[in-house]
Order: structure tokens, then sequence, then C-alpha cells
């Protein structure tokens, strides 16, 4: 069983966290066959916190988790935050198999994303 | 003549600011016939600034100015500081015709590009 956790840095404004939970629905409804189970998690300031988010996705039995970081930057909060609060994880449950994909900014076909969005106007 | 700015917040470390730069290098070299100039702009933290940046897409001879702002979440700075800052050129040159498009998180493909993200490993 696999899971999906859209890992966003969170925010002290509750609609920031919202358009990242709205996201993860629009996710859920459009990719059915490929993961049992989807949710949003965050770094800091809105919960649940990432352990909380790979927890919930080992409670509903994935044995296999993809997390996304939905960050545009790879700055520390990509390189080192996230990988280590997964390896926190990570190391109480050695037989549940745990991805980092890579992040927004990094992902190559967000360049054609972008000039679809200001050729298409 | 069309230009194109792509705005981003701006950080501390070089290396993010650069990822921008690098970012839009690439829609440069994949996009040759639709705008005449593309650039990055900073909202804060590094150069040029979003005016700077307007100011050379006007000195280069544009009279039609896209701005994509590069930001997951439609914070203050994606409702208020970046048309703010548009707003204060765009009074100085009536003539000029600046459009401002939905931020990154805000684009409705973004989702199909998260999927095939994870799908694809």
């Amino acid at each position: 069983m696999k899971s999906l956790l859209i890992v966003a840095h969170g925010s002290r404004k509750m609609a920031s966290n919202d358009e990242v939970r709205q996201l993860t629905d629009r996710i859920k409804n459009k990719i059915n066959s490929e993961f049992d189970f989807i949710t949003p998690a965050f770094l800091e300031l809105a919960e649940p916190s990432i352990p909380d988010g790979l927890r919930q996705c080992i409670d509903a039995g994935s044995s296999d988790i993809t997390v996304l970081p939905y960050f545009l930057s790879a700055g520390r909060h990509v390189t080192e935050d996230i990988p280590s609060e997964v390896q926190s994880v990570s190391q109480a449950h050695p037989d549940i198999k745990i991805h980092i994909t890579p992040h927004i900014g990094g992902i190559e076909q967000l360049a054609d994303l972008m000039i679809e969005q200001v050729t298409i106007q």
C-alpha cells in the first residue's frame, strides 16, 4: 500500500495552509489508483507535522511512502530539515520505504508549465 | 515588443537567487518567439528589484510586459506587494501595458505536474 505526503512550509495564515490542503484534495481526486492514502503535512506552523503525517500514512497501512516537498527553492528546508524529519520516522520504522522526490522548483517540466502560463493568456 | 518578468521573493542565500536566474535562462532558451526580453526580478534581498526589472523591460523597448509571480502561496506578497510595486512603475508609464499572471501555486495544471512527478519515478 502506497501513500503520498505533500510537505509544505506551513504559515501563520490559515488561508495559505488551506491552499495546500485544497491542492492535496485536487490531487487526491485526480489520482486514485497510484496511491491509497494522500495527505498534506507541514514543516512548521500548521498540522499535521511531517512525523505526524508519516505516522498517519503508516497507520493507514502504508509500507511505501512518497514525500513531495512543496517548495520552490532548494534552501535549508528542502536539503536538511525535511530529510531530517523524515529520517526521525524512518529510523523508528526500518520496514517502511520512504522516498523524497525533488521539490517543485526542481521539477524540470516546471519551466514548460510557466511557458504555457504566459503564452496562453 | 513584449517582455516577461519572473518575480521571485529573493533570498539572503545567493544560491536560491541563482536558482531563479537559472530557471529564467531555461525559459529564455525554450521560448524565443513570444517574448523579446525575459528577466528575473526580486521582491526583496536580491537584484534587480521589481521596479528596476520593469524599467529594464521598458528600456529594452517593451510596451507589453507580463509579470509572473514565482510564488506557491497567495499570501500578502502575491496579493498586495507585487501589485503595488508594479503599480508604482505603471503609474509613471501609462503607455506601457503590464499584466500580472496567477502565481505558480495558482496554476491549475500544477496538480498535474505534481502527479506526473510522483507517478513517473
